[in-house]
């Protein structure tokens, strides 16, 4: 099987998987939604830990970072749950929620505590030299790779969630997917990248044409199928043309940037758990990036709307 | 004049500065707190960024970073202005504040923002080679040395907010100086940490014991003179003695890290700002450490209280 049907087919199941995912997202307070994208962070963090290991120079104190992800991720969860009907909700997690309401913007107090843990265990156990890479790569690993999929959380729990949930996720692979082909087939002018050097300015235009071509074809079938849609949630065709093209620049940053990373480590994937795609960041690089940036501009455009 | 004089002289000028800042604390909305500790963060998170500088293997992105760091303060302080009587300030900051207030809990989009500038910008303009390195110290800068000391924005803003800076800022500073005297005049048993290999256990025994003594003795005078300081935040006295044995420990590691960073830099002192203290790292280092832990304890106890 080649590189692109291995990839096509791989992409396909995980799309398929996330569909049902979303198809039954409300059930169980929506407990799935957490765990999936609780592991989704920690392999996420799993690998960029792998990258940025430099052993004697350096390396990522993994255990603590990982158990700071799940902290990461559960607060965002929770944050969620509190626009969920509690009365639906088991009396021990009501009252958990009580109490993590009072004590609002939990993201504040938890990185403080993973910078004291994590600095104080690599002084005392790891190498002096190689401290500040040691402690820096521990801390930025969940703030790179969980913090946006947890926000995915906090997508969801908008008031047209999955809508919107999928608006992003398809302007950020549209992307990728058109520059992929379009940069295979019509290629030709170099763009000069020096951490992707083969990729052209054919495929980056054709992937924000492609992208964009795909977004609004899904809001025009949306909007027809869904009529009911909440209007704050809903972009005009301008805006909505305007912020693809938006995301669109910013999912291929997020791309190069984990091309960057894998360089700087001297790997080609970054790992090989989904066939074609490599690691977990080869298959999300782009949306780390996105759906912060999306997630907060329709949070605003509602709250301001 | 001796390197201790030194020290002693211009902690107390130093100290004598926060005293009339405090004085004046709630006059003009607080603008010259929020001044006093942008100007500190900044030039904390400059030279976390001078202690990271490794050349060609990696450095930081200064503008970016001090950039995110001037927004990170903001944000604390208009947290704090939340608490604060609208009707007594400018309309124009009035109405930014409904807004921030609709948009709460902005340090996730401003993390969010930073990650994706400083490595797209690390990725186009700087070598591959030390990207992680370059990425990971631009973004741990301000959360080292920015975040906590915009919490001391926010410990201001508690009930009894003065009473409490003070508090902290005693246990943290006498647990310094008592381990510096005690360590100098009885100090013979070594604690055998690579990181600073003179340190004593009577010098940390003894610094524990001052900063308590210090702190239990503040405690009985503030209640004195002020007995109508709400309860909710007045620790009684085995809390206070088991509060303030904990930050002296965590001020310790506090105080160890920012020698490991050093040490790793090959520096002994963070810069030499402040004479006989070194840098302003060397300064507030445990505070970095302290201010985070004793601003949550005493917000949660208020809150559960």
């Amino acid at each position: 099987m080649s590189e692109t049907t291995k990839r096509i087919i791989s992409g396909l199941l995980l799309g398929g998987g996330v569909v049902v995912a979303l198809y039954f997202f409300d059930a169980f307070a929506s407990i799935h939604v957490f765990i999936l994208v609780l592991l989704f962070s920690l392999m996420g963090v799993e690998e960029f830990y792998r990258l940025t290991d430099r052993g004697l120079d350096g390396r990522p104190v993994r255990g603590i970072g990982f158990f700071f992800t799940v902290l990461l991720i559960t607060a965002f969860y929770l944050e969620y749950l509190t626009g969920y009907d509690s009365s639906s909700l088991p009396d021990w997690l009501a009252e958990w929620l009580v109490l993590y309401q009072k004590i609002h913007n939990p993201i504040v107090p938890i990185l403080a505590l993973f910078l004291i843990v994590a600095s104080s265990y690599s002084m005392v156990y790891r190498p002096l030299d190689g401290t500040s890479y040691t402690i820096t790569t521990t801390i930025v690993g969940p703030i790179y790779a969980a913090v946006p999929l947890g926000i995915v959380i906090l997508i969801l729990g908008l008031g047209e969630g999955i809508f919107l949930f999928v608006y992003l996720a398809l302007a950020t692979i549209m992307t990728d997917v058109g520059a992929y082909f379009v940069g295979r087939w019509f290629g030709k002018h170099n763009a000069g990248l020096k951490v992707s050097p083969k990729k052209t300015y054919e495929g980056y235009i054709g992937g924000i044409i492609f992208a964009n071509l795909f977004v609004q074809t899904y809001l025009y079938f949306w909007l027809e199928i869904n009529p009911a849609t909440m209007s704050v949630f809903v972009p005009g065709w301008t805006e909505s043309v305007l912020l693809t093209f938006v995301i669109s620049c910013i999912s291929v940053f997020g791309d190069l940037v984990e091309s960057a990373l894998k360089r700087d480590a001297r790997i080609k994937d970054s790992a090989s758990m989904i066939p074609g795609h490599g690691g977990i960041l080869d298959l999300v690089d782009a949306m780390l990036f996105t759906f912060p940036v999306g997630y907060y501009y329709f949070y605003v455009r509602a709250m301001i709307g």
